[in-house]
């Protein structure tokens, strides 16, 4: 099949890599091009806009930063839905906003071409490993067509409903993500300051109701004081604000993901912005 | 071995129960005799006093309510200590004070009685079926004497260090379990407010770095309005009184904590303090 992909940073670049092992000829589009260049090598072939990756594809995956990257990629003047044409599928997998994924949906619409959102779960290592969540909204026909190349980077593939609403349930993910970490930190400054041996009470409380992927992959690298981004600090704080605009639009007040964005900005404004999330630990020095 | 054995309400009991199977003799004392008809019945003896209840036994178990309830029930006028013998060792699993479990340490200590602090994390489930966590501080000799015992109720049982550290780990162990309730029900209210099917966003987000047990285990039976307790808010409430206390004494400050235990005594107020933890979906109704 003929794949438009568009953002090649730490995870483009893998879930492009899987699509090309898969046989699939690659239209590659991105800011800096070097970050690409394996994937030329190996036979993808260069477009100088989103709009030239797009023209000849069946399907177009694009993932980059910010929503403004996103409205930019889909709807800028040198963007995918002005070359598109109908029957051509585009997928957004960037972490953006509910809201912008509605819009383009409608856009594309009026084109004859079917959106997905798509954003995923599982960082750096699912997706070099191809076993990212994906989660998918848009019209469920588009999202069976693009099934089968989703399974060459991801394994827990759920379609969620309507446009936007894999945004909406990676937004779901963050908040409930957002909120543990401020307990997992607690615990383990509450057993250090108690004077405990923190791997021995993480022993006590990782299996048991305390247990989370954070408290068994994130807290160990706290007390070894590794800080290195899994996942930038910086994100999650792009990720906690698109959840707290929604929410307030939906008139919901989540006072666990305003504790939150509060305390991961306070680190940032400490210059953690480029640490890994774990780097909330530092909150308190 | 002949036990002493206090408390048999529903974690005493299962608790018991294990040791009676094991061969134990039992030395029993409870505030409502009725509760403890089944273990009598199975040939445990009735004592009418903790020191009575104590002064046979080679190792005394408690597991009551509050903190002043062990304080009762160990330093009171009828209780254990009064009538405790040199060579003998007393386990306090009640969820309690650090530093209570220290004076009563020292307090035992000059009778030449070891005391072990040795709070559990499992529910009734898991003293039901043996595979409680244990988590234990005092003199470790005094800890694998009464290793074997432990066993027959316990799956993960981990020596803490001194008198005092178990009660810290658990009190960890609520702190990680206290904020990522209020994520877990954050988490849920945006995915239903969105209009999303909850079930197929737990499918997502269950598994990747969102996941949690409380995830896992308890926002399912929030999404059904099943709100019956495994763990009480009022107990919860307790041991979050007692971790705001031990931290504040530690100069310690706890946003998420000091959070989750606004949100719970409010649900208290609003009459839920018998509802199990995962009511605090209700905080927001």
């Amino acid at each position: 099949m003929k794949i438009g992909f568009i953002g090649t940073g730490v995870m483009g670049k893998s879930m492009a890599h899987h699509l090309q092992k898969a046989g699939h000829s690659l239209f590659l589009y991105t800011r800096t091009k070097g970050k690409a260049q394996e994937l030329l090598d190996n036979g993808a072939v260069w477009c100088p806009t989103p709009a030239a990756a797009a023209r000849q594809a069946d399907v177009v995956f694009t993932i980059v930063g910010e929503p403004q990257d996103v409205e930019e990629v889909y709807l800028g003047a040198e963007g995918i839905l002005t070359e598109s044409s109908k029957g051509q599928i585009v997928v957004d997998m960037t972490t953006s906003q509910p809201s912008l994924a509605r819009k383009i949906f409608e856009k594309a619409l009026e084109k004859g071409v079917d959106a997905l959102d798509a954003p995923v779960s599982g960082g750096d290592t699912g997706a070099k490993n191809g076993t990212l969540a994906i989660m998918v909204g848009g019209n469920k026909e588009a999202f069976e067509k693009v099934l089968p190349l989703f399974q060459t980077f991801g394994s827990n593939i759920v379609y969620q409903g309507e446009a936007g609403a894999g945004q909406h349930t990676k937004m779901s993910n963050q908040i409930a993500i957002a909120t543990n970490m401020i307990g997992v930190c607690e615990a383990l400054l509450y057993a250090r300051k108690a004077g405990l041996d923190v791997d021995s009470v993480l022993k006590s409380i990782s299996t048991g109701a305390a247990g989370s992927w954070s408290l068994s992959n994130l807290a160990p690298r706290m007390v070894k004081g590794d800080f290195a981004p899994g996942f930038y600090v910086k994100h999650f704080i792009k990720d906690m604000k698109i959840a707290i605009e929604e929410s307030e639009r939906m008139g919901l007040e989540l006072p666990g993901l305003s504790l939150a964005k509060k305390m991961y900005e306070e680190l940032a404004l400490q210059g953690e912005g480029e640490s890994g999330t774990q780097a909330l630990f530092k909150y308190w020095n």
